[in-house]
């Protein structure tokens, strides 16, 4: 499973009072594949995961991102065709079904991510659904500073810690790569957005209220 | 809280081995919005309730359906603009939240139910997601049937237990309420789908192949 755990990983959010701390760290690196078991489910301790899924087409539709301390596996969808990807270097711990089912502690940890992969989900359904390409857009942009950002609170600026495809951002908006090209040009000369010198997209906040 | 509880409801699918089978049951009628409280979830015994979200421009975006033995209540978004509607006669049991965070039993209920949102969320933004509009209307019938049809299986037509508007259909997956109307029009031609004198869509299995 990729590159062997030499130095373990700065935990970003070691969890409080969480009897699991010291299980077995298993890394990924940035675009692998996370292997998914029905057996279990993974817990993300460090790094970003995206979930897809892949229409006939060929286009990928983002379903979501997984955040430290949330958890990834078959277990949470019905989808035939769904891709938990790395963003970045990033570890996982594996946690069997029948061990959540038995502990109190596990069970709490996964009622509460996925209650949060729930809201997430319904607020990226919601944007899908607004009428106005640019507003899906803004709005998404907005949530991707809310989820993914990395900075501090108050900073106009916000970097977000992944590279997308304009394809995959118009997939999961429903319109054209063409489209979203367009509207990132005119967000960037409007100065709401940015793209650094590694193209990642950096979102200023008064983004919120265009 | 609506009609008086003469006659309690026959349960549609009983929780075997649940201790809160007894608590009181509090009914709504068709249409009423169910009131949401931040100290607590209802559990629906009964019936089904729809979520929706609602645009700028006044439209609704479908978030899902509520089945019998899920939960429902603000703990489980973050929109600010979140109704939860009565499809017909539904029956509800309250919980606060300090009860399920106590209970063992509970949190685990509560677990299902939202990973069975989670899954139901996902799989209408994956369709949401898809290119061409007839194939979107042809997954979100499938899924309707799925979550919502009554009727045996292996039975070729299922009746959905709600009506729904072409509008509510339309904003759910990025399109007109004409385009909507000019579809179902085609598809019950095609003998797909059929409109009862109810005007509550029956939808047929070879749907699945289409």
């Amino acid at each position: 499973m990729g590159i062997p755990l030499l130095n373990p990983p700065h935990l970003t959010h070691p969890l409080t009072d969480f009897p699991y701390e010291e299980r077995r760290l298993h890394p990924f690196r940035r675009y692998d594949l996370i292997p998914l078991d029905q057996r279990g489910v993974w817990l993300l301790r460090c790094g970003f995961v995206q979930l897809t899924t892949s229409q006939l087409s060929g286009d990928e539709v983002i379903l979501g991102w997984v955040r430290p301390n949330e958890f990834v596996g078959p277990w949470f969808t019905r989808l035939t065709v769904y891709d938990a990807i790395a963003l970045g270097d990033v570890y996982l711990q594996w946690f069997s079904l029948e061990e959540i089912e038995d502990s109190t502690e596990l069970m709490r940890s996964v009622l509460h991510s996925t209650r949060r992969r729930l809201q997430q989900t319904e607020a990226i359904l919601a944007i899908a659904g607004q009428r106005r390409v640019e507003d899906r857009l803004i709005q998404l942009l907005i949530l991707l500073r809310e989820e993914l950002g990395e900075g501090q609170p108050g900073q106009p600026w916000i970097k977000l810690p992944i590279r997308f495809t304009h394809q995959t951002l118009a997939s999961t908006i429903g319109t054209t790569r063409v489209t979203i090209t367009r509207l990132l040009g005119k967000f960037q000369r409007e100065g709401l957005i940015n793209l650094g010198s590694d193209r990642h997209l950096a979102i200023h906040h008064s983004l919120l209220n265009a």
